[in-house]
């Protein structure tokens, strides 16, 4: 009996990318063994075409940014990943060699980048559009991963790398700014900071994924603090610095940074220093966190006036 | 600074259904400690709409179907269910209390059914239809998890409940044979054999999604046995078995049974028998695994003639 077409595709793309606890995809499940002083971190995100990439984006890079963006989670936990849980459902467009080809070769890369493997997932079709979910699995050792409760008032609150750029690298494929290579591709290929070890460093920490003024909300809400933010402290690259006159709302609000965001007290900053370097990441501190409004977000500008934005970030409604 | 009204819905629907290791779902990620001496298991399905199920089927049982085929699986690899994450793309009309409130109610039930916890996820929003994905944990002693690769020739091949009720029901939905209330409930509501104890039984197992034949085909490939079934012995409810004249290939080849199929020697069938028993699970021996032709289902009819069917079972593409 020949295999179904559909076992076919997964027999020849998926198969390659398999890891040992796939079963090399052969059966129901997936098998995982775990060592007793570790723990297993859990997340899982969708992604669609429409919302969160476009039909004409290059499909290598859709792939690698589903990973990616499941990645940027597990690092905000502070945890190594293991592998992952990928379901598709896709038109009747998607199912050829030269698809599967490509995004099988986005995933293939990023696998080799971040040390990760395939566990096992689902092919489906789907009469409409594409819909991609991934669960990333990482490890981390009991109790030392990263929440988004711990931050105290007193403590600096920090971000990786430069907020802002994938909302604007949006804003270009959309045409309502001039083309920039630099943006767009920080929108296709974001740079998630697994590696980055603040355990021990940080008292909260979150992934950026929703703008940074929610995300930052939700963090301080877990919390029981307020922020003061100082928005000339915030860090742009010179693309975003360009346009950030008309657009400063769109960085601090728009999505698809994947940068960290965390709190730490002073008496930490020269060991923070110290592993930023280790990982060559870039890393600047932005506010201090306050003792009230709880959950509120003070934006200030370089006269210390308050800036009021018309949203905070993201919504899918 | 109020919630968007995304994570309003989350606050409100699903943080009630959240486990421990969900860490209320306010992190980045859910957390899961594993004791040494076990396994974990995992799986991933997708449930698209008008692929897997009608836009005016009720709310509650699509999200029990879910959760559902999910747990099959896991009762496929004999292990016991712990906990899931879950992804919606939802177009706007769901986003309504009314919609949420079904949605989880299905949930909610379900989960005290079978024991187990919502650990994360994702909402997103879909322009067009409803896609879900559901990623089910369940955790195994090390080493007994149940295969397809272990069936050995002279193995009695078994299913559990009866086969193609679930496709005559979707039939049924379709106005294509007459309204059946007893065939259109095993389409919503599958019965996954979580608890059935086969784990030191069966040489080999998985459940039944894709129809019984292809399914058999996957289990006796990874086996490297060939089989040899009789139609006649296959299970069937009475309501299927006044179709069976006109629809025998829909209900061997059709979808969604969520039956178990497993092979075990006959020296095991005391045993066998004794856990169904505890389980009240109905079980069936269907045939027989032979030396070869390798991979192939040889169906016979009742006179010991080959049946051929056009199809084996259900495919995406």
């Amino acid at each position: 009996m020949p295999l179904a077409p559909e076992f076919q595709f997964i027999h020849q793309y998926f198969k390659p990318l398999a890891g040992s606890g796939a079963l090399a995809l052969s059966d129901d499940a997936a098998l995982l063994a775990l060592n007793p002083n570790e723990e297993l971190v859990l997340t899982s995100d969708a992604m669609v075409e429409n919302v969160h990439f476009f039909a004409d984006d290059p499909v290598d890079l859709i792939a690698r940014k589903l990973l990616r963006c499941n990645l940027s989670d597990i690092a905000g936990m502070g945890a190594k990943p293991l592998g992952y849980l990928l379901t598709l459902s896709l038109p009747k467009r998607c199912f050829t060699h030269h698809w599967f080809k490509l995004f099988t070769k986005g995933l293939a890369q990023d696998q080799q980048q971040f040390d990760i493997t395939l566990l096992g997932g689902d092919t489906t079709s789907n009469p409409t559009n594409i819909v991609f979910s991934v669960t990333m699995l990482g490890k981390v050792h009991k109790g030392k991963a990263l929440r988004r409760n711990g931050a105290k008032v007193g403590d600096g609150i920090w971000v990786t790398g430069t907020i802002g750029d994938a909302a604007l690298g949006l804003l270009s494929l959309e045409k309502k700014i001039k083309t920039d290579p630099y943006l767009i591709n920080r929108y296709h290929l974001p740079q998630p900071r697994v590696g980055f070890n603040l355990n021990n460093i940080a008292t909260a920490a979150m992934d950026i994924s929703d703008g940074l003024l929610q995300d930052l909300g939700h963090l301080i809400r877990e919390s029981k603090v307020g922020a003061i933010i100082n928005s000339s402290d915030i860090p742009l690259s010179k693309e975003a610095k360009i346009l950030s006159k008309h657009f400063l709302e769109t960085c601090l609000t728009g999505g698809d940074d994947y940068e960290l965001l965390f709190t730490l007290p002073v008496d930490k900053e020269d060991q923070l220093y110290f592993e930023a370097q280790q990982a060559g990441i870039k890393i600047t501190k932005i506010g201090v966190c306050v003792d009230q409004p709880v959950g509120e977000v003070k934006l200030l500008d370089q006269n210390n006036q308050i800036l009021k934005f018309n949203k905070t970030g993201w919504s899918h409604i």
